[in-house]
């Protein structure tokens, strides 16, 4: 088994606002992330698979098409987009990084070829904060 | 003559749209960027000053003294902002990245203790989009 | 189950010298790190926590409030010290990057909020010198 | 248990070509990469051991001791290297980064201390494409 | 006047190799970087215009096209080939990273927008070897 | 001309104390750097030096050399050695980063060879804060 990793980014906005919450609560929860006008980031985005090794390619999968599946069903939708209103895969969802990063899983999984599974997705919002799902309940 | 840099961050939204021009214009010329419901970056900020090395102390002039005067007059407007609609240093300023490191130049010159000059002001938009402003006409 | 990382740092001095050894032997086993006027490096620390993601914020846990448990019980007892002298929690603890390791999981677990665990402490001296400690025994 | 890991690199050309397929089927499944006069890159290496903490050192194991281990059974036979010529180690293995990394372990595990376990090789191809393996079979 | 920067890569095979010298004399100045089988890169560009801001898009230049224009003209034709046989604008040029990036500066400047001038070619061969060519005889 | 750098790094521990002020004033001016008891960085170094490029080689100069003459007359006296005590090119003077800049060029300049100049001492005391010196009174 070897795992895999691809890098990719995406740049958007957004902003952390429960709706079912007053502005003021909202500004005490997320202070500055709840800006009303949005702010942005910079997203890193790291895919791992794993997988057995081809023998006739070396390859766990290639590389390049796992780059072409993120970008088809993941960063594509998400680049310079507002993750709040614009991105069909996180209407009705608060897009705090944990959120945006297990919507990627949900919607990359389905999509991988069959030889290899989905290990990680990890999402850095900045460089100094990012997070990592696994997959699971 | 010693030149002293200093690195901050900011995270923002904006969108690229002249506002004299039609939507398909602004979609023409901006792509991506002119997206109405805004994107956004974190952004990377490296000031340079330039100057003399006080025998008292070994400094140009005193980094976290510099951090502050950044922080008050620079990113603390800045960070978590909407370029186009929060920032009253930016108004009625199209926020392109050179645009916004030119307004940053304005903004903190007049600050910096006399012994210095503002040598640079350089802004990264994505770790692989930058510009450095001079200063002069 | 998420994993949120936060990045923190801090610059210190220290040196490697065995307290029960002659300086030569301390020399031979330890090299350059055994200068008894000390060196001191700037160390990255990235702190993991895990926990289910809380549907009114979205978070595993306020990466905020997570930067400011680091900062209080750990980076601000850290940053601009002698590792061997100034630390009270590295007292009589031989500052390696493994021992300082394990010391700031000791630190930092009992003050995270009930809904999360520490997962890592991720401790860099250099950028090529790393290690990991996952708790246990 | 403590994890610890060192960052190495080398620069080495490869080309990826099945020698049992017809160029035009190598060019249709590795691209850019089955260039017949050879492509190349700078490689990041990250090799990681686990073990219990020496009382006397505060190691898992002496890091320069590691970096020269990497050095002699790895970085020295790899560096300024043709993968597919020049490697002893890798005669007859197919050079993808996957393949590369497998006998990498191969190479460095039996010379590595009783008391550590090689935990991972993490091998880098560029800073967007990376491999991990953790041994097994 | 503000300057612009952008950042783009290839990787490469290369040897550096006087062909008007003996195989020893070769290795004698280049060492390992005279392999006969060649080695390889990843290499980064950061290519740096100047020009005015244009009052009706906030920019020196579009940056997606300055991306375009270095993509078709130098990089396209760099990436992932061999530095010594493959690549017509450097034919009869001895590739050190020096040549490499007097080469790319006469490759692109012709190509630029009549607005902008280009200021400075830099590439790095590795993290820790760049060099800055900035015209001129 | 062509400009050529070279990265090389040191860890070292110092602190900022004007001999000739009382401990209070230390503490006021240079907060927590003037701890009586050390701290220390990782310091980044990178040298450039411009001449022109040898025909015969392809190099303004051997990176290679460059290289050996910095660790020589420059990092080998300063890693992991204490600026304020063990070092002395560096005795009687303040080891401000701006200072240590200032001695290394002129530790460095007379060692290099007659057709190339040395241009720029670029030294970073963290990823943030760095200083540059050109040389000149």
């Amino acid at each position: 088994m070897v795992y895999l990793t691809r890098h990719e980014h995406f740049n958007a906005a957004h902003k952390l606002s429960n709706p079912n919450w007053t502005k003021e609560k909202n500004v005490e929860v997320f202070g500055k992330c709840a800006n009303e006008n949005w702010h942005g980031h910079n997203y890193d985005l790291m895919i791992t698979v794993k997988g057995k090794v081809d023998p006739d390619t070396g390859f766990v999968m290639d590389v390049k098409k796992l780059s072409e599946l993120i970008t088809d069903h993941v960063t594509e939708k998400l680049d310079h987009k507002n993750l709040n209103m614009d991105v069909p895969f996180l209407k009705d969802k608060f897009p705090s990084t944990e959120n945006v990063a297990i919507a990627i899983w949900e919607q990359l999984s389905p999509h991988l070829p069959k030889n290899v599974k989905l290990h990680c997705v990890k999402l850095y919002e900045t460089p100094r904060i990012g997070v990592e799902y696994f997959g699971g309940e």
